[in-house]
């Protein structure tokens, strides 16, 4: 790919997948899955949802505390104070935590609470974004634009290499394409390709692709038979009154069916999900 | 979708797949694979190919004597001499046969020779092809257009079923997208929303979607335990030595370890690969 | 391009355009304007039609007989019928007359009646149908396909002039994006980039590009000063009536407008429309 | 487009497009012809460029200072020093500057230096960036992402209308489609949809859009005739020495035809291009 194409995140022949911790897990190696609410709502809604995916063996909770909105007149996520909440779940629940990061001014913020800092599909060029990112010492998740080649989702996880840190985790979450019939086309193959390249560990995101939660189990099964290291997944306690993205959204119910699921075709495929520990019997990464 | 919109081959609710018969065995019951060279080429070529796919396990050979090749430059395809060895080469394995028609003069002939017609992914919007099949009693394997939106699919087929061709089965092969790092790009959730709404079955073609011989494993896994019915999938005897899409084809070794990765994951999902009988035990089509 | 890439359809370093003849005009030369309905559908409209975009200045009449609808339960066109009206609408007002060829089945008939054999974008590589009208001694308009790359489309091409049939006119019309606002996505720099390269004549359809009525106008003026040689464009002597594609059909009177302004843009870039001489005075086609 | 759709951005019916400000000249009343070097390389290179353009006519100075680069190894602009030479050759020439900014925190340093800021196609969904802009009292050029749809690209314009910032113009670069011949697909089209509905200008760059000079022409007279209200045009005193996207720029030669080109062409559809005014006549924006 030229003296410009990606080098740092690329895998030399026979170099393992470089594992990235968060808490006490580590992505790259067994299965991890990453699960909770689009945006976060109300402590309720947080607590419901934690506990849901905590009971059905997921590894971390995620949720949206800044919303990266379409529209300036929809729910524009609560801020800090969601932060706080989704933290706090995540001690008491024992589970280290996953959330956006929107903008450079945030980081500062999103450090005090946060274990892996997500970065959005719309801000996967923001190169002042990616720049400031390579500099702090903690996991970035960096999913692909759904305008964006693989070539240039590898050159966005470049930036933080290249910046120096190296705890990258890249996030497939579905491309556009001429049919909409679906909310995006997820490129699983891509995923593949991209797995067999990079020596980053690579996650799927089978809600935001597919939209609708009867699609979000048979692609989550999918992403861990082609290959990938983990999953993020929308669980909500209650998705018909969710402020956000509902539609893809699954209850707890079929969280625990997809858990189960996955358990059995990762077996066939000689892996595993990894396993449950406590927050704590390893100390967090804060 | 209303009054142009797809009807028959829309699944009531409640109502079972449609099994489609062809030669020994049903598809849209237990996991049927379509084997084969992408193009016939030579009497070995072919032979050593059925020898290779039988071994394994496939249900079906397939093979292309008529190629729609995009450049009149390319390699055309044997005609009927290749769809005479194709046949022959059915017989000898005891496998139903599986190839291209692309046009309306070709159907007398291939219903000499051929168990199932499959009309390619540039045909797919071949009205006066598809008027002509829906008149025959044969199964037809109508590939999706890689321009071509699901809908439009779901009416493609319809109008086999309006015709009066109820044996259908769809395939799922791959769509144009921006990012052109594949082959295709295969639209694995596409298949499964399709998969949920119709009553006929679906498979998937992992080789032409990727273009990739390492991307065919993993997305034929994926295809199995996100619901396909079953797959296309091409393999030949010496894949450096094609004449057409070599880079995708499996070798017989490779297929071999497909073959064993499909019967894992499928029971790890409660399915399994079709039992494989002689053609003779039940009469082939013909 | 390499050994199978486009060779006969490439324009020579100073070569000049190589003009098609079809009835009184030549594309490739002066600007040509086809206009008409989308389909015929009685004695009236396709008079009324002809007689309207006689009026204000069209070189030929279109309407489609044949009608290639995703739909088996649309309508289907007029068939042989719809042709006799449109070649007797042609010959009372001294037009040539433009219409599309769905099957290698249809072309006796269509030669029978019309002057210019259109491929439509679905059949952009029916290589049967266009293998068939390489062979006649009638021009071809061959419409990109809306899945095709422009190498595709100037292949399909290759297909026409490598059988012998050097009459050939390629057609932009729009391709399929993401973004479905609009019908298609019109590649007027695709026109431009293939239209610097090729020998043989290229026009825009404006009409089926976007969809709708209002963009036709400024499209048809932008092919014009981006250097189509001609374009093809849907009148409807009532479009609220039409049983058809209503949405993107000028009436007569936008259809006059339009062609005044076309004579203003191809002036301020020194071309010109076409003489509209009749018919007689050189001989039809046939 | 209900609750959450475009609103402040949509013209009411019968309202003028709403003029902005930038130096002397209007943007939404004559034609406007913003041009420059893609990226400041040096003093020498942007006082050639000021001076070629100044020369033709164009009415403002373009060069982008913080380049987003797709990979971090390309070369990144001279950053704020760069913003001190355009900014002084605008004063040489008398012509108002433009330039990209990146993040929020390069605000108040493109406040000093930029009389128009300019948000590229990787950023129009950072939306932390678009709440900053919308609370400046200085234009914002908002370009549309190379994935984003016409809905989402009005809805970004909404957010710094929303905020208080109804100085916004929207300028067309194309989009991403599956054909890769050229770099975009300039959605010209569409460009003429959002400028019947919207009330901000609407231009169009045809340099990114098509990423070949032999292009730029052809589309930047497109654009004119289908109703744009302006161009973004890439010059470079010598494209072959560019260290970035030379490529697409345009000779001072080349930009001196388009400009002869274009007061035609606006000529024939009633329209003209802005009287170039010196901008000490009504006082800069600064």
């Amino acid at each position: 790919m030229g003296a410009t194409g990606p080098k740092r995140v690329v895998r030399e022949p026979g170099e393992a997948t470089r594992k990235v911790r968060f808490g006490p897990f580590e992505l790259g190696g067994d299965f991890v899955v990453i699960a909770g609410p689009c945006a976060l709502e109300s402590p309720e809604q947080v607590e419901r949802a934690a506990q849901a995916v905590k009971a059905s063996g997921a590894h971390a909770l995620r949720g949206g505390a800044f919303k990266p909105r379409t529209s300036p007149y929809s729910f524009q996520g609560l801020g800090e104070p969601g932060l706080r909440l989704l933290s706090e779940a995540g001690r008491r629940h024992r589970m280290p935590i996953v959330s956006e990061v929107l903008d450079v001014t945030q980081i500062p913020t999103m450090l005090e609470y946060v274990d892996v800092l997500q970065v959005g599909a719309r801000n996967m060029q923001n190169f002042a974004l990616l720049r400031a990112l390579s500099k702090i010492d903690r996991p970035v998740l960096l999913k692909r634009g759904f305008g964006a080649t693989i070539e240039e989702w590898m050159l966005a996880a470049e930036y933080l290499l290249d910046g120096g840190n190296e705890q990258v985790v890249l996030c497939e979450r579905g491309i556009r394409s001429f049919d909409t019939t679906l909310r995006n086309t997820l490129d699983l193959a891509g995923m593949a390709w991209v797995k067999q390249r990079v020596k980053v560990p690579v996650i799927v995101d089978p809600s935001h692709s597919t939209g609708l939660a009867t699609l979000v189990t048979p692609m989550a099964l999918a992403a861990a038979v082609a290959g990938a290291d983990g999953l993020l997944v929308e669980v909500h306690p209650a998705p018909e009154q969710a402020l956000c993205d509902g539609a893809q959204a699954l209850t707890p119910d079929a969280f625990e069916a997809l858990m189960k699921g996955l358990a059995g075709v990762l077996a066939a495929t000689g892996r595993r999900l990894a396993e449950v520990r406590p927050l704590s019997a390893v100390g967090g990464t804060r």
